[in-house]
């Protein structure tokens, strides 16, 4: 048996405008869909593309993971130049290797890290778009105990979507940890795996918390009673980035 | 005779989308024009939006000036945030006031400051979306010598789009620098007025000498000969932003 190349590559995204990573029926451009397209047209076959998280619509990526297998020839060195000829601006592939013939994107994945920024500054259309725009900037003291409850490892159910049922959700936080630069701010949340929109969710209750509107155990009754009417509202997907696979 | 008040707004934009500031028949959505539609709606009644400078299709601006009279009877502190509930993300208001009856943001404007914005990263759908990205980094000798022999009062009729014609093209330059930060670098030009695409055909020349093409010397001979064929290539709009208007 012949093993077609498998290739993975890092691929930054802009996701304003897209209806997230992964392909579906009857929605918006998805960068699943927008890669695969493009790579059928170079290849001349159809492509599968797999992504190691997928992020919903609005979300940006600097470091997502993808791989697919292909009869693709091209020295892999020029690779993300061919494709970012052919991708929009908004999707960039930063570099490419061939990998193992079994690599597989997202089972393969250890860790993801994931950041959200916040932005306190006055009105801008460029922070904006990348960041939550906040009115006041956080307590750190209010914002590190809140984190200091989360890293661990803890069922994490009452931070996530009602569609994640059904999947473990135990999860290991490896990190959290909120820094401030500047008229920004941003939180880093390093973890095995994220339920669905448990980042935006966890954030949303870190800022009720930093601003004063919740107390820092609330992290502790949301993990005990995994009552998700209990956390925060989910943070808007612009100031959300996957930043690292860690494989 | 009772004056109307006249008002003052520093307002920021992501150009990208928009055929430029100028409010034009049978083009794109303009920046002016959607100001003028916004407040028209607001006020009840039609306002003729002043902009300090035009800038171009796909140019940015963090400190564009306007100003327009009205009868809006709004306390002057909470338009900001009036006019930003209504215009699109890509357009913020970042601060207003109140100014005398004959301030006229083009007449009055002293001095402009442009900067245009390199990248040498890998690829990014953030940083090449507000930069021109180039394959290398200038040679900073080179750059500063060539940027030496622009500060001060010249014809800069050999930098300017044919269309300028008619203005007046001697023009001072208070300051023209480069610096680098990181994977960005950025020319800084401070002039008392430019020339139609002069920031733009400016970087397009020093890039050139800075990658090693021209030399420094090419500044005084297009400078001295007048010949918009000397120029470098026009820069792409998307490095160019209008940091702040001097009065």
């Amino acid at each position: 048996m012949v093993f077609l190349p498998n290739l993975r590559l890092i691929i930054a995204y802009d996701g304003t405008t897209f209806a997230g990573f992964q392909k579906q029926k009857n929605t918006g451009l998805t960068i699943q869909g927008i890669l695969e397209e493009k790579l059928h047209k170079i290849v001349k076959e159809p492509v599968k593309v797999i992504g190691a998280g997928r992020t919903d619509a609005g979300v940006h990526a600097l470091g997502q993971v993808v791989n697919f297998t292909s009869s693709w020839k091209a020295p892999v060195e020029k690779i993300p130049q061919i494709l970012n000829n052919s991708l929009p601006p908004e999707i960039r592939v930063v570099c490419a290797e061939e990998v193992p013939e079994d690599f597989h994107a997202r089972y393969w994945a250890k860790k993801k890290q994931y950041n959200y920024y916040l932005y306190f500054g006055p009105p801008s259309p460029f922070y904006e778009r990348y960041a939550w725009a906040l009115p006041k900037r956080l307590s750190l003291d209010r914002v590190q105990k809140a984190l200091e409850y989360l890293t661990g490892t803890h069922d994490f159910t009452g931070f996530s979507a009602v569609s994640s049922s059904g999947k473990n959700p135990f999860k290991t936080m490896y990190k959290a940890v909120y820094q401030e630069e500047g008229e920004r701010g941003f939180f880093t949340f390093v973890a095995d795996s994220f339920l669905y929109k448990m980042a935006r969710k966890l954030t949303g209750t870190l800022v009720e918390i930093g601003l004063g509107k919740e107390e820092p155990e609330l992290i502790i009754e949301i993990l005990n009673s995994k009552d998700r009417n209990l956390a925060g509202k989910t943070a808007p997907a612009r100031g959300l980035f996957l930043m690292k696979v860690f494989y």
